[in-house]
């Protein structure tokens, strides 16, 4: 299954402003303005200029919310956002409670304090958003996140993705065939290939974010077997999971 | 959501023919002619002849399998299938690998090796076969049964269910809020209501199927809520859970 552009001219539009692109503009801007966000619960909420609000919706960061505020537009960052711009492509200081600056030791704690599977999500978020994915929230199709080959508006996203730990400290997805079922039957229905990414800490332990670094990531994608799809005769065998 | 009837007529066909006795007919049928099954790995294996073959197929019991046998059809019954007939509607004999028809507490040793959930699993089909429900596998819909309120001919399921163990020894389903999401996004695609059916031994434990008749069932439907249905001038508040 490959991309389901939206109309025409979005892949034109998507190979003219690549996403990398796009992320490096934002980070150079946020840099430039230095930037930042306030810890507020499990989100971290930016005040944005224009052109900053420009790059975030292009990007794809956080959601813009409604204030009365005429000059500044507001984005809520989720945890993995928020560390990424922090930790990842070093472009956002995020302020706590206590008004001072959070080092990224302590907004690790913090994060990991509000969610024990953070290490595991965030490695999962940055994996896709390294090689260029935009990473959204799959709430709403009952997994962990979405993957967008480029902006939504352009494209429909690709994968449903599931974080499990391959460590054994696992969320609790896909232990029973039922759960199996459920998933990939959505998956079809809505036409997005399932993607289980599998985190191995490797014994590294989280108490640095540091420790990332040594974190491992399988990828695998999971589609139906279809008989129909395996004769002989056909030179491509899809079997049930592929790297 | 009530029933989705297949055209038109097809309630007025459920009304004139119940279920319940449809099933009656089936019991006699099989006690008449003595009928045995022959135990196959995690299936009964069932020869009818044409009246009771017509008597599954209205009853929804077993699944007709295809052979090079004239006179005979058939059929392969599902575990809980076989033990329905077997047990609670004492209706089918059950022969094992060693040519000897099995007893009750020999049957529920089988299945119980064969499935550790058979127990729960039993006590929910049998649960809703007594209330008249047709009672079918979920797997398509990655659930564990589904549920017809008559012959699916005449009408599309209303019930995805899924069973719990009320007391712990889980099948590890809805245990985290991605499963959740997942589990009503599909059932609410497929016009289905979830049906959440909790199985408590009650400390009973289950050395006989003598103990199925203290286990307890919990019911529960499962709906999304919507903010647009629970307007304070409505006169019935539906919530995320009813009995």
């Amino acid at each position: 299954m490959g991309p389901r552009w939206k109309g025409k001219g979005s892949e034109a539009k998507a190979l003219a402003d690549p996403m990398s692109e796009i992320v490096s503009q934002l980070q150079s801007s946020l840099i430039q303005l230095d930037s930042h966000g306030l810890l507020s619960g499990c989100s971290v909420l930016l005040g944005a200029e224009t052109e900053q609000t420009d790059f975030l919706n292009r990007a794809c960061f956080g959601r813009p919310i409604i204030t009365t505020e005429k000059d500044k537009q507001w984005f809520q960052l989720g945890m993995e956002e928020a560390f990424y711009l922090c930790y990842s492509i070093k472009c956002l200081k995020i302020i706590g409670e206590d008004q001072c600056t959070k080092s990224n030791e302590e907004l690790w704690n913090y994060m990991k304090s509000k969610e024990d599977t953070f290490p595991e999500y965030f490695k999962a978020y940055s994996h896709l958003r390294n090689k260029n994915w935009v990473v959204r929230s799959g709430s709403q199709y009952g997994v962990d996140f979405v993957a967008y080959r480029h902006h939504p508006a352009l494209v429909h996203s690709e994968y449903a993705v599931l974080v499990l730990s391959g460590d054994g400290n696992a969320n609790g997805r896909l232990k029973v065939w039922s759960d199996f079922q459920c998933t990939l039957r959505l998956c079809g229905s809505v036409a997005k290939t399932l993607l289980v990414l599998n985190v191995y800490r490797n014994n590294i332990g989280d108490v640095s974010p540091s420790c990332l670094e040594a974190y491992s990531v399988d990828e695998r994608t999971i589609t139906r077997w279809s008989p129909e799809q395996c004769r002989e005769d056909q030179k491509t065998i899809e079997n049930g999971a592929k790297k």
